[in-house]
Order: C-alpha cells, then structure tokens, then sequence
C-alpha cells in the first residue's frame, strides 16, 4: 500500500509530532527511541517514506542517517544546505526535543517547494541518527559521523548496558556494512537546526524566537574533600577536620563566583555523596560534581583559577585535603555571525518577539558549528521543562519556528546572491 | 570447678579488658556484645563469678543489671553508693567503652576492701546490661529501669533487626519474670562513672583526667530544602531554585553560628541526600541532619532561634521553601558540683593532670544526673576514637582513673562524716 502524505495545507507542526509518537511510545507523551532500536527503525523508516511523498529524494548514509535531498537547479553549486535535527530520544523522553528540528525542516522545505518550486541551491532534510547518548556512552553518533569528528570511535569498544557493542547493533539494522553512502560529508555549506529552548528564559520573557549565537562550553568536575571521621559531640569545632563543614563552605563560594563573574555563567552541583553519612559522625569524605558553562573560554578559565584559589585557601586553613578531578571540557562553539544577522532580520520581518541568547545545552549544531556556517533557533519550553513526558511547546511557538527556518532556507537556497554563502562556494 | 579470683595485686587493669573482650571477641581488638545474646549474658555470668570471689556479694536485678555488693558497717546508713558503667558494645565496638568504667570500679572496690576493710556505708559495683542502644532502638535500658526512667516502654513493642522482641530476649535469657528483685533503686545516694572520653581533647592537651560538670544536650534536625529541578545548562543563575545552593549556605551559616555563639557548642552535618543526585540537574531537594549540643539550654535555644531567623531570610532570598524537623531534644544534665570538686581536690593530690570538660557524648552518668549525686570521669583516648576495634587507652591513664575513682570512693564510702552527703542521708 502506497504511503499518503502527511504534509498537507491544514497540516500543524503538532500533528507531525504526535505521528512520530506514535514510534517508542513510553506513555501518553513520553517517548523512547533509542539509536538502533526497532522503534527508532520504523520512525526513520516512515520517515524515508514521508520524504518520497513529499518530492523530497530519501536515502540513508551508512550509520543510519536519513535525508531527504531536493536538487538545486544551479548545477554549479555543489554544496548542500543541510536542515534538521536528531530522531532519537532520552528515556521516556518529550514529543519535541530533536523530533522538532525534524517536523520544521520537513515542513518548511515542503511549502518552499509548493510556493516557489525548486531551489537554486540543495538542501537536505536531516534525520539525524543519534544525538543524546542514551543506549551508548557516546553523544553526537549522527553529525560525529558526518563531520568526521567521531573516526576515532571504535564502535566495537562502545557497549550498551545490555553488552551489546554500538557497531553490533548498527550492523543488526543493516548499517556499517558499505551498503549505503559513506556518512562523511565535505559538500555542506550550512547546517540550520531549530530545536526547543529546554530552558525557562524564552517563556518567561515572552519572546517567541531565541537565536543562539554560540553553544556554551562546559567543564566538569567531581570535587573529593577529605577530612576526619570524629564524634560528633565529642570532637570540639575547632579540634574537627570535617569534610562537609568544607564543602558546603565550597559550595557556596563556587556558586558566589558564578553569581559575580558574568551573567551567562552558570556553575551546579548537582550530586553529592558523603561518608560515612551518619548523623552523629563528622564526614571524613565529601564528594560532588560541578558543572560549569559558559561561552567564553576565557571566563571559564577565570572560574577555575578563582576556584583553585579558594580550595588551596580552604587545604590550609581548614586542614582538608581537596581532589579536583576535571573529566569534560568541551570548548564553546560560536554560531555563524552572518546567520545570527539573517536569523534576526527574518523573525523581525515576521513580527516574531526575538531574543539573542547563548545554549546552554549541547545540540547537534554544536558538532556542525566548527565544519560549516551553522545556524541554532530556540521556540519556548513550557516552564523549561524537557527530556521529560511533560516537554510542551504551543503551536504558535511551534510555527514560528518554522517560518523563520523556512525564511532563512529561502534567502540562503532560493536568492540568486546570497552573501550568507562563502565567496568560493559562489556559483 | 571454682572459679579463680582474676583480681591480685599485679593485675593491670588492661587484663581486665583482655579478659572480658573473650566475650563476644568481633575480631582481635573488637567486641560486639549486645542486649541479651549469648556473648552478653556469658559476660555477665563471669563477672557474677569473679565478684564473688572478691568478696563483693553478686545478684542480679529483673533486667539484668548485675550488682557486686559490699555492705556498709553503719547499719543506719540505708543507701548505697553505686559505681560502675555498662557491659554492651556498639557492633564491632572496641575493649574499653563501657567497660573500662565496670573494670575500674571493680579494682578500686577490691583494693579498698583489701586496705582498709568493710565501709561505713554500702558500695555497689555495677554491670549495667544496656546503654549503647545496638541492638534495640532504645538507649540506656539499664539505667532507665534502676531510676524509673523507663516505665513507660512497652517491652513487647521493641524489636530488633531480626524482628525479636526486647520482651523475647528478656525472658529467653531469664529476666522480666520476676525471679530477681525489681530494678528500681529509691536507694541509691552517689553514682561514680569513669570512661574514656571518646574524644581527642584529653590527649591533645596531655591530661590525665577529664572531670566532667555537664553532659550536653542534645538537639537533632532533618532539614529538607525544596527547590526546582532544573537543566544545568539552560537555567541561569537567577532564574533557578536551587536547593543544593541553599543548602550549602545553610550548612556554612549553621557551623559559623556555632563557631561564633560559644567554644562548647558543637554543629554537625554529617548525612545528606539530594535528588534527583545527577550532576548535570539541579536539585529540587536536599535534606540533611544537623546535631546540635551544649551544656546550656539557653543556648541551643539562641542557636535554634538563629537557625530560624537564617531559613526565613533565605526562604525569602531564594524563594525556596525549608522544612525542619526537631526528632530530638535531650536537656543537658549537671554533675554533681560537690562531687565536681571532689573529683579535681583527688586528682590534684595524686598528681594528675586534670582538665574540666562537659561530656558530648551520651553516658548512663546523665541518667542518674538527675536521680542521685553523680558524677563521671573521662581518660584519654588515642586519637579520640571509640566505637571502633581501635580505641585505645594506655595502661597509666586506666589506672590514673581508677586511683581518682578509688580516693571518691574512700571519701564518701569510708570517712566518718562527709559532706558530699545530703544531710537528709547521714546518720
């Protein structure tokens, strides 16, 4: 039986939505669709078929990446503008995180081709395979691939919690064996993505459009306080070494610095584990994370000076031995300035409420960031919540999202001179 | 076979200690020893035989308590003196908690009755079968029951971690039946404890002996702050609720209180817990315990109080809301002051290096504080430890506490008119 096409004139961005729920229904709107899972087959394959009825050509790379390419008349142009976001999901994830950016390309590049017909330049439509890391230890399986920044994965090493190895569960779904092209891209001029803001900022400022002009950098750290186990009503404060007394005294300055340095600096602790952990014990060990973002590197660096200031300070007046693990540093990403500009004066034009603002999540665009000019829209979270059932945008934020896509594809693929393109990939 | 007299005068008292960790040995230096098991009762049977052999009339009372008895001379003189401490262990507990003070008491009991006779008025060694609270959730069922403390707990409705009553394990070992005479004392003039002091204060500022003036009091909190989970990413600092960041501050506020108020107040934090603990959200709860103790009411009162005022302000500041829970509010208990002076007069003539303190710790000595004349004696513990196979106290500062031990007890026991009596008492 011959696929019917989703899009159609009265279609909401909504709807496409609740469709592609309809593959790793966790619950009423949660959603699990893991990398390689038969749920996250069928969803990419339906996918494959949507794009057919929609005129877009589909075919698949050789780890599981979908797209949905409209040839540009402009023979001479060799380069794709590459439009989409990831098809997988966190466990008992939302109906939009990924799945949007999906819904809004699709959308978008099917008006284009209805009201105007074909485009000067490509563009793709991507599906992207994997984004979250949540069947793998590994972020970013889809645009690693494409951007060549993951060739040094050796997907034999990388195991689920069920043992099964990534390259194991992607040649059981027919990837990895040479059967489709090979994921690496060197023809991409652009990568547009639009994506939920997973934050609060949008709602709560009432604007309808973020523009991320860069992506944070994040570093991580997990902080081990030693101190003594003593009696807790024996052991004077001033004869104590008491591990949490510390951290808490840590805790707090850390925060303080975040609050002082720069608005945009957020600093966390979000886990914590003392020991013994017994009322009537002072701790002899206190361990928590920090997470600290920022889109400068600079500030970061800041922070961990002042933050190593302080803990060698605390080592001696307090007694404490301080352990700084750092296990992440991902340098911040800077979104494409002339795309930012392209970005604003295309929501200003449509009358959408427009806020410049930085990611303090990770996204695909971040991986395309360093590859190609890439752009990152925001619509609004309800109460910012996401990588939950209860992820919740409004049509309206859903739709502008997409107009603005939608404008900016049109003046990058559709205008005779663009200056969003680079001189050399100027027909 | 009859039993041998342990008790000669080259007996240490640390082979005291040696003999009785054979009962309930956990490994080469720790005992467990609890309510009622076999170890426990073994214990209590062999001290029943050695006190007989030393001229010290045993008898049990209907809880187990086990008493060595020496009748007074002075017929008129109808109450006792009673020195002693308790024969139960924490699990994996260490040789000297407890029953260093039975030990103590034993040795200076024999070596007066051997140098100076009979006394005027009657002196009981005392086993005192529970203080630790190990095996049941209760503390002090030996002292509780001898001043009536503990009239009001139902037996039947106490069990332990394999769900055995208190009642049960009464009976199996032959008390709660009313073989033995019940355990309230209405009789009883002085109670003596020596102890080691569990802490690193004696030691640090090389005393012999700690006279104690007071046990503390006791105040202990659950705190639970609520904030709102979050992404660590995408939540600005100033648009979060975060709970561990009140928390922290609640910690470092709570120990400057502490450290400020009074050189005797003590504050611990020693258990905490967040959710959801994952370093990358921020939490919506932490909750954590707060043992507060000092030897004045008035100030865990001023403590208390400040807490509150501390909690409104940041609940204010920080829009997040904080639950507190008082689950125990023990007032601290005096020492007899003219034992108090008694105790320091000893010390001084035999050359001790004696230092006043109050107990932070929990001792049967705070039970009878507020039935008889009390008074407890602290000796060094290495490294402050106790509870654990390494506590450990050299011989000189055992015996240093049972020669301050034996001179109170000559005093009042042995010389004609004393005036640490209650006139009321005196014949």
């Amino acid at each position: 039986m011959k696929q019917q096409s989703l899009l159609n004139q009265s279609t909401t961005v909504q709807s496409i939505l609740d469709w592609l729920h309809t593959f790793g229904k966790s619950s009423d709107t949660g959603n699990t669709r893991l990398l390689y899972s038969n749920d996250w087959m069928n969803a990419q394959n339906a996918l494959f078929d949507q794009f057919q009825q929609s005129s877009l050509t589909p075919y698949f790379d050789d780890v599981g990446n979908l797209f949905g390419r409209v040839e540009g008349i402009n023979r001479n142009h060799k380069e794709a503008i590459l439009v989409g976001s990831h098809i997988d999901t966190v466990i008992d994830g939302g109906k939009y995180d990924g799945v949007y950016g999906i819904a809004a390309a699709w959308i978008a590049v099917r008006e284009l081709l209805e009201q105007h017909g074909r485009p000067l330049q490509t563009i793709e439509v991507a599906s992207l395979c994997e984004e979250e890391g949540s069947r793998f230890p590994l972020t970013f399986w889809g645009s690693g691939n494409i951007t060549n920044k993951h060739k040094q994965i050796v997907s034999t090493e990388i195991v689920d919690h069920e043992d099964v190895s990534l390259y194991s569960a992607m040649i059981e779904k027919g990837f990895g064996l040479g059967r489709y092209p090979q994921p690496y891209r060197g023809d991409l001029s652009h990568f547009l993505e639009v994506h939920i803001e997973q934050g609060c900022v949008l709602e709560q400022d009432h604007q309808d459009i973020g523009i991320v002009q860069s992506i944070v950098g994040q570093r991580r750290y997990t902080i081990v306080v030693n101190g003594k186990s003593d009696h807790a009503g024996t052991t004077p404060m001033n004869r104590r070494v008491d591990a949490m007394e510390s951290a808490a005294s840590l805790m707090t300055s850390f925060t303080q610095i975040a609050r002082r340095l720069d608005d945009d600096l957020v600093s966390t602790v979000g886990k914590i584990e003392a020991k013994p952990n017994t009322p009537n014990v002072i701790c002899h060990q206190v361990t928590f994370s920090l997470d600290v973002r920022h889109p400068s590197v600079t500030t970061l660096e800041l922070y961990e000076q002042e933050m190593n200031t302080l803990i060698a300070q605390l080592e001696r007046e307090k007694r404490v031995n301080v352990h700084v693990n750092r296990w992440t540093n991902v340098k911040p990403v800077n979104m494409d300035a002339s795309l930012v500009e392209l970005a604003y004066k295309e929501s200003e034009r449509l009358n959408y409420q427009t806020k410049f603002m930085h990611s303090g999540a990770g996204h695909d665009a971040q991986i395309f960031g360093t590859h190609c000019k890439t752009s990152l829209l925001f619509v609004p979270s309800k109460d910012g919540i996401s990588h939950s059932p209860k992820e919740f945008t409004a049509e309206h934020h859903l739709r502008a999202g997409v107009d603005v896509l939608k404008s900016m594809i049109y003046t990058l693929a559709y205008e005779k001179r663009s200056s969003y393109h680079d001189e050399s990939s100027l027909s």
